[in-house]
Parts: structure tokens; sequence; C-alpha cells
């Protein structure tokens, strides 16, 4: 047996998050008809990080286990060849027994756009979030100062979350601008159920001017999702990296330049 | 009789092309739909350049007349309440009776976006063209000088044309690179049918070393379309600028400020 990590790009839009549907409507069901038809054989994956439905990926992280050989190229190429169009191996890399997709993942990125404007953009209503308020740049950075650390983040936790603990570590949160863009970047070990689309909610509130910069502190403290602001669109929420220890050898390190790849605007 | 001009945006992706289609299917049906609802009367658009299948548009031009009242707020915000999420009201602007949004326009502004990369990616498939072998940008950028000028342009015009005369003048022609990503961009008195596309698909055989720079100036001697290269894909494509005389007023002036609300990696 050959175990194999993939990496994968996708556009949410059309799907009902990562995880196998009944209909197949996840991009796993996906996925794994494209291997079954390239490999002749049922091919079960696991993933680095679940998306959520309408959530995009620049760099998920798969691996699977197949008795077959297929050159790295193939794997790329003919993939993606049996692939929708919405869904591309971007790179595909042999890994020992003891890489595991989920639980070998040191810590996943990820990053939300928001669109400040009076007016939607038909062209980027799938690709970012979309406020027609104007946001105060120097509070959200304020606000999101509170975050690294390691916190119970029941705040940002949806209802339905099945994590047995609220307690992560963030190692990074930030927000930029760049013209009529905000940028929310966040790298934690893992994340909660709907807790970025959480997060960006209670910023854009602060941004907004409705609530002060000191506001994510106390939610933070309160540990109750009932006094935080409402989850946010999944339209600009990107999972944009994953990390690994180097001993894999996985092309995850730069995220910026996968960035660049498909979200030029940040490159 | 009030006549107004729409400053439109739209995701052509869905859609089959501006023109009204028996099925319903051009966005042109669409609009009047919209306004149909909004005025309470049927409402005959016209616009500024007729894109085809699957072209975006930054800022498509049009005007209509009705006898009702709307207040300018009210005209953008009403239409895109009624209006599908892959179009949207940008401005709207009262003018003059003698405004005619196509035979007032001075000129057109197209761009062409292609991407660059060895493998496809998912979140710009309807907004790049994507090529995979390497561009040499300099021999693109020498071909472009061949373009300015007033030039029969037969050999970049569909067969399907229905222009009267293949003589059109072009104001300005350039390619330029940022990382991953070649943006073509013509401004000419109009367009042929295809004419960007086939303009975009003779370059990239340039870019790609099939054939030389001289090449396209040689195809604008030879008018004769069957010596050029093959329409390239309509998803890199965006009518992005339409110009008029001053004395109309209207916001379309400057078209990087257009770009950056809807294409950022142009700001």
């Amino acid at each position: 047996m050959q175990r194999i990590a993939l990496g994968l790009a996708y556009d949410g839009s059309g799907w009902r998050g990562w995880q196998t549907q009944p209909g197949g409507t996840g991009v796993q069901d996906a996925l794994e008809a494209a291997l079954q038809q390239f490999l002749g054989h049922e091919c079960p994956t696991i993933c680095a990080g679940r998306t959520d439905t309408g959530v995009h990926a620049l760099s998920q992280v798969v691996h699977l286990e197949t008795p077959k050989h297929r050159e790295l190229q193939s794997w790329v190429r003919g993939l993606n060849a049996l692939l929708p169009d919405s869904v591309a191996v971007q790179w595909a890399q042999p890994v020992s027994a003891d890489f595991h997709a989920r639980y070998g993942a040191r810590s996943r990125t990820y990053l939300y756009v928001v669109r400040q404007a009076a007016v939607r953009s038909p062209l980027l209503r799938e690709r970012t979030g979309w406020v027609f308020q104007p946001l105060n740049l120097e509070a959200m950075q304020q606000a999101v100062l509170a975050l690294p650390g390691q916190h119970d983040f029941s705040s940002f936790r949806s209802s339905q979350c099945q994590a047995a603990s609220p307690v992560r570590t963030m190692t990074a949160a930030s927000v930029t601008q760049q013209g009529v863009f905000y940028v929310f970047r966040f790298t934690a070990n893992a994340f909660l159920h709907h807790m970025v689309r959480n997060l960006v909610g209670a910023l854009l509130y602060i941004g907004m001017g409705r609530q002060a910069a000191q506001w994510m502190a106390e939610l933070l403290l309160q540990r109750d999702r009932r006094l935080a602001a409402p989850t946010f669109s999944p339209s600009g929420l990107y999972l944009a990296g994953v990390d690994y220890d180097p001993v894999h050898g996985l092309p995850t390190g730069n995220i910026e330049a996968t960035w660049a790849q498909h979200l030029p605007w940040f490159s």
C-alpha cells in the first residue's frame, strides 16, 4: 500500500461542504468518485479541514491509500480530467504511513475576504462577503489582538459543533485593508464549527461601530454564543493553508504563493 | 418621458450573452423583467456593447425611457432587489433625450485576463482564460503594437459577424503581466463579433512561440479569418468601460476605479 497526499482547491459555492452527503453533493463525493475511476477501486479519503457549505479551499490537504502505482504528474492530470470544473488537484505527493491529513495537521489557516461597497458585485458574489456600511479598520485591528493564545471559544461555536472541547490555540489573527476589501486571517491548531464566520461577524459589528473594540475580549470571557454577532456568510471564507511537520515534505509552506495563484489580489 | 442611463455589472458565465433570447436567458431579459416590475410597464433597453455568451461586464451602459419618476438611489436599490445575483445596477443617471447608449459611445474598452499555470484553478475558472504553456510577454507586447490605428480586422472577425464594415479604429492595445496573470486591454471605437477573443487567441499563439511577433501585422494585412488562431474562451473577457461625451455627465471615466471594485487585482 502507498499513502498519497493531495492538495486540493475548490469553489465551494456549488457544494454542501467537504463531507460526503447522501446525494453526492459533498466535495469528498466528487473526489472519491474520480479516485475510483482513476484507480479502479473504492478509495476513502481523509481531509485536514471539513469545510462547510459554500466555503472554498485554496489548499485542502487529503490523504488516501492505494496498492496501484501512478506517476505523480498523472495523479494531478488524471484526476483533474475526471473532476468537475469546480474542484482541482493542485499537487500530489507520496507520504509515509505515519502521515495523517487530519491528525498530523499542526495548524490551519483560514482567510475571510469582505467587500465594503454601497452596491453588490455580481462578479464577486461567491468569492467575498459584502457589507455596505463603512468599516473602521483600526477598531477591528485593535479587537483582533484579543484572539491569539489559548482560549475557550464557546462564544464563537455553532450549537451544532461536535468538538469535545471548545478550547483552541490561535497563533495568528489579523485584519488588513486593500482598497474596498478587508482581509481577515486566522491561524489556529484547529477551528470549531462556524468559528471563523462567527469571529468575522463579531469583528464586523465592531468595524461598523455597533460594538466597541474591547467587545471581542469580553465575548471570549463570557463563553456564550447567544451574546455574539450572527454567523456571517460563507461566501468569503477560504481554507488557505494547512501546516505539517516539514519531514513530510509537502508543498504547503508558502501560503502567500498559494493565494497568488487563486486570489491574485493578495499577491 | 425621462431617459435614464444605467451602469451594469454582470457575471456572464450563466447567461447566453446580453441580447434577448427566446427562453429569457439573455442578461437583457433579466434587466427588462426587473424594469417591468419596478416601473409597471414594458421597458425596452438599448446597450453599449452586446456581449456574447459567457462574457462579463464591469460597466455595461444601457438607456431606457419611462414616464415614471423614481429617486436615483431607488433605481439602484430597487432594481438590484429584483435582479438575479449575477446582475447588478452600479449607478443610475438621468440623461437628455439625445443620449444613446449605443450610438453615443465614442469607444469601448475590453479587457481579457489569462491565467498561466500548470494546473487549472476552480476559483477562477469563469473569471480568467487559462493556458498551461509558458508565455513570452515581450513577444506579445511587440505584437500588440501592430493594432492601434484604423484597420480592416477581417482576420479577427467571426463568420457570423453582421457588421456592415470590418474596419475599426483601435486607440489603445496593451499586454501586461501581474504574477501568473496576463492582462490584455483593447480600446476601439467599436468591436466586431468575437474580435477580442480572436485577437487574444493570436497573441497567445505568439506568446507560446507558435508564431513570431510580426504575425499580428501579417494577419491584419491578409484579412482572412482562416489564417488566424482559434477563438479563445469567453471566460476571461470583460466589457470594462464605455466612453461618452462628458456633456452627459456619466460616471464612466475612471476605468481603473471600476476594475478595483470587481477585479481587485488590477487596483
